[in-house]
């Protein structure tokens, strides 16, 4: 474990380094560049491009080609928060401890932020080097799949939707399926995809990653209620406070351990299935399932 | 004129009846997609993309293959609109006479149909048949460039910041440059890279491009000066009103004039150099120039 987390350590300080150069370098108005590197520099565990990674050298590559793409994806999750935030949609005035970019700068900034964010990360997909245009072109293309309409945008309208009425257990699996579930799919497929994983094995990832986005929201819903305020870093009861459709909610929280344990199961045989049973992809299932923070 | 006029009607059409199909053959939650298909339907002249296509006949094709692409630049310049008129950024309660987007939905609704249709944009530029996928992923990035914080977004935040103070010409051309400038050489740039040209008619292009959107936006301006109210669906004056800098502001009626005539010569001397002197890009030119609505 001790392993796994400095593993997890040295790729996020990679990333943000990444992330950081990226953005750095434009050419761009200054106030617009302070405020997208205001939400990305202002935390986050990284795990989208962490798992990226972490799929992608689970199919025995270790190069820097794979850094771009991982950093596209976490400024596609950058600039969901920024809007997810504004006044008109969550009204959040802090996250992770910081005041919410609109906050800090004003409400335009913020929306221009995340456009920018958001338009400059298929910009940056697939990155310069390493790889085909036929590459690029089938990550950038998924990226726009799983974070549009279909995909994670879609998830953001069917929750908003779901906040004032009752939701049956299927409809909570597909809000968060599109919600959060598909730039997790990205993340494990892109990776595998960069490192030549073949169609069998992505086919295989696919399935782990559904499963993974699953587990994860499942014990972000059991945390709400049996979680330590201060490790969280925010208030638990929240989602009982606001009513919210979960887990615990809708199956009892034993049930919702269970409902957990089965997609551990189900997680772990994808990724015997892909061929990928003896890497970093298992201890971090088992880190997303177990993590108190 | 006529002719011209017809061409005009035929491809815009042309051009409205495929971002319906591509945006109704969606699978996405009901309420998104109606508010993205309200504001594409919304009207607008099309321009954007019918430069597109008439460049790309500019170069001896016929084809559709240049549609996806045209249809996703219109995607960009509609989430762009739907952005810009929110209440934290312009305030528009109407466009084209009818209710803006947050006014039929509501602010989140609009602001989550703006991310969808830039986001999808990037799903379907290019096409699915006739380019390569080299190709594609060129016009992918191109997209994302023009319309991103080094483009189209970095141009409305300095547009924002220069509401309060005045200008100077160098400052104003930088902004109409970047925030309208970027999607019409893209739509130029585009439409003759899909039909084959090469790397010198393309750079002349460009050029041709960056007079052609200087010459839309004096115009603009001047009609604000001397238009009929009518005839532009919008009252007139605003810009004096709003304390705008624009051309005649800063040049003087006669002096704008001037200016818009000395763009209109260099637009037609870079398509001479393209070897499309007797396209119907000469003719655009002069409708841009002397259009009246």
């Amino acid at each position: 474990m001790t392993d796994l987390k400095a593993y997890i350590q040295e790729k996020k300080e990679l990333v943000q380094q990444e992330l950081k150069n990226q953005l750095t370098k434009l050419d761009i108005p200054e106030i617009l560049k302070k405020s997208m590197l205001y939400s990305v520099e202002a935390g986050g565990k990284r795990l989208r491009p962490i798992l990226l990674i972490a799929s992608y050298e689970a199919f025995g590559q270790r190069k820097e080609e794979v850094f771009p793409t991982a950093v596209a994806l976490e400024m596609i999750h950058t600039y969901s928060l920024i809007h997810d935030d504004l006044p008109s949609m969550d009204n959040d005035d802090f996250r992770r401890g910081k005041p919410t970019n609109h906050k800090i700068f004003d409400e335009a900034t913020a929306i221009l932020a995340g456009d920018a964010l958001l338009t400059y990360s298929f910009e940056i997909v697939g990155g310069e080097a390493g790889l085909t245009d036929e590459q690029r072109y089938h990550l950038s293309r998924m990226l726009a799949k799983v974070s549009g309409p279909s995909g994670m945008v879609g998830g953001q309208l069917l929750d908003m939707e779901a906040e004032d009425r009752p939701v049956t257990l299927e409809e909570l699996e597909r809000i968060h399926t599109l919600k959060t579930g598909e730039l997790v799919r990205f993340a494990v497929y892109a990776g595998a995809y960069i490192a030549g994983a073949d169609a069998k094995q992505l086919a295989a990832l696919e399935k782990f990653a559904y499963y993974l986005g699953l587990i994860f929201q499942v014990q972000d819903d059991i945390l709400d209620v049996t979680g330590d305020q201060e490790k969280l870093g925010k208030p638990v009861g929240s989602d009982e406070e606001n009513q919210k459709s979960t887990y615990p909610k809708l199956l009892g929280l034993d049930g919702a351990q269970a409902r957990k344990n089965q997609y551990v199961a189900e997680a772990k045989k994808a990724l015997e299935h892909a061929g990928a049973e003896g890497s970093i992809l298992m201890e971090l299932t088992d880190y997303f399932s177990n993590r108190d923070h």
